[in-house]
């Protein structure tokens, strides 16, 4: 491994962060369920399939239009096991506390938590609280993991994307970014930009209800949608094709991105998952995703192709095709 | 809640951090698996008893005789879920990373916990890396969380304690405080001290297989045996009597706790495990201890009495009888 020091952009959810991944901690703790790489591991106890999932949180500032870092912290982990198809139970909660932090943020943070989860259908069962002194932390840090049920006979992995299939995103892009970047930078526009930060787990239990045949579902998060489909054109050995005039942004993050050049396919969610869906139920799972709050600004955003396998390309509007790679560098250090 | 600041003796293990988790945590979660206040939470899922629990870990500093902080996030979320008698399985690694790491120094962390989790026969089936900015944390810390299965017919929690039963530890209390104190203090002995950190679950496994009928487990880590007994104490509403000639203390922890104005009783231990066993079962678990390295030097240390409900004493060696509080204050902040 790198003889160095360790970057900021190791956890960017890029490409460096997957280098460290892959030479560090899948080589050390080699086994087939971390091998897998998805957002959870399945694992089986006694027959039963399980989902378990691990997510620190760390995002600055930790107020945020949208949420916080409580809520963030459910939403998040929730959204992981949901990713596979799972069923989210219960989630258990870590606290890394900044010596000096005030009492009454912590009790708001917790409080958005317990609402997030009790809206979520989850519940946090245990929980750990350290304090270090000040200036060895920021704050606060929160750990969720969670764990799932995953009803039998669903097979969701970033391995299974086939040409053919249709790759579906349930709104708009880049708004949890550019939300936490715009107040931490203090930068203010006629509307505040709300993060798109929630609990998909209901969303999502309609589209499998819809067509239990989904091939991929990934939620955004740090790298966004281009790095996320590379992730999964990388996994599944296929090629994947967006469609510019079809990509979902928000015009106020829009011209935020374009301010802080910033490309909103590269900026986090925390509210959307990518849907890859064969051309078969494709249909209904829209239809499904259009009939929930959380789904109505829903689109069709792009395909998966034969050609160019592992790599993601973009179909401009004027029809010429430019490669969209996966994160390099830190593009928004601290977004989650 | 208090309208202050967070003080470091809220993260301590003490009182202070029973009354945050009392008065924020259990209220904002309220679920009556999350109020058990065990180690870990007991779960069901079609059925099955799991157990479950989360730990984070801030030691500093990261390396200190015995371990570091990798095997040690290993050996305590191991610990947590063996403490109720559940035969851990799966366990998650979430990694807070301050820029500018050494990334020699992660890897050996990383390798630690591969081996401690090959030596436990955990699986670490999922995992998380953040990044923070320089002076945003401090090195490194890292959250386990797990999960494991109860066998049928175990009832082990720390409301259990009966008067009559024995309280059994398999060995000397305080060493891996003494270590980790003794190394960020550049203290030098004759000999260095060695943390006792290990994951207990081989150890309990034999202990239940002499008698399943074990009332209580509990490792006495931040704020020591005396701590752990006394909420032991107030949770099964006994009284605790500690025999002070029974005690076992390694010579140069005693030493260096006297120099340092320490309790040994409040030390943290990470290799440690209070056994509350009715009579009859008693000299079978105490063999079974003796019988397995980690337990080689285990002692009966005291008894469950029926006076002085939620209260622990100790019977000095003069006849005398002194009350063991919970810890007060923070007496050794990054212990774990």
């Amino acid at each position: 491994m790198d003889p160095g020091l360790i970057q900021l952009d190791q956890g960017s959810g890029g490409r460096a962060m997957h280098e460290l991944i892959d030479t560090l901690f899948v080589s050390a703790f080699n086994n087939p369920l971390l091998a897998e790489r998805n957002d959870s591991a399945v694992i089986e106890i006694r027959g039963e399939r399980l989902a378990m999932t691990t997510d620190s949180y760390v995002v600055d500032p930790i107020f945020f239009p949208g949420g916080n870092i409580g809520s963030l912290a459910v939403h998040g982990t929730v959204n992981d096991l949901s990713m596979l198809g799972a069923k989210p139970l219960y989630i258990t909660s870590g606290f890394i506390l900044e010596e000096g932090l005030a009492c009454g943020d912590l009790e708001k943070v917790v409080m958005s938590m317990a609402q997030a989860a009790r809206e979520a259908g989850v519940l946090v069962v245990a929980g750990d609280t350290k304090v270090v002194p000040r200036g060895k932390a920021d704050k606060l840090f929160i750990n969720t993991s969670g764990i799932g049920i995953l009803p039998p006979g669903i097979d969701i992995s970033g391995r299974n994307a086939r040409p053919g299939d249709q790759v579906l995103i349930n709104g708009t892009i880049g708004d949890h970014g550019m939300a936490v970047l715009c107040k931490r930078e203090g930068l203010a526009f006629e509307n505040e930009i709300q993060s798109d930060a929630a609990s998909l787990n209901g969303l999502i239990a309609l589209m499998l209800d819809a067509f239990a045949g989904i091939h991929v579902l990934r939620d955004p998060t740090r790298g966004g949608v281009a790095t996320t489909l590379n992730e999964i054109a990388e996994h599944s050995g296929v090629g994947i094709r967006l469609f510019e005039e079809a990509l979902p942004v928000r015009g106020d993050v829009l011209g935020a991105c374009e301010l802080l050049g910033l490309d909103p396919l590269y900026v986090a969610n925390e509210g959307k998952v990518l849907a890859i869906v064969p051309a078969q139920g494709a249909d209904a799972v829209f239809s499904a995703m259009k009939s929930h709050p959380l789904g109505r600004a829903a689109c069709r955003i792009g395909e998966v192709v034969s050609n160019d396998p592992g790599r993601v390309f973009l179909r401009t509007r004027i029809g010429g095709h430019r490669l969209v790679d996966m994160l390099r560098g830190e593009q928004l250090p601290r977004i989650c």
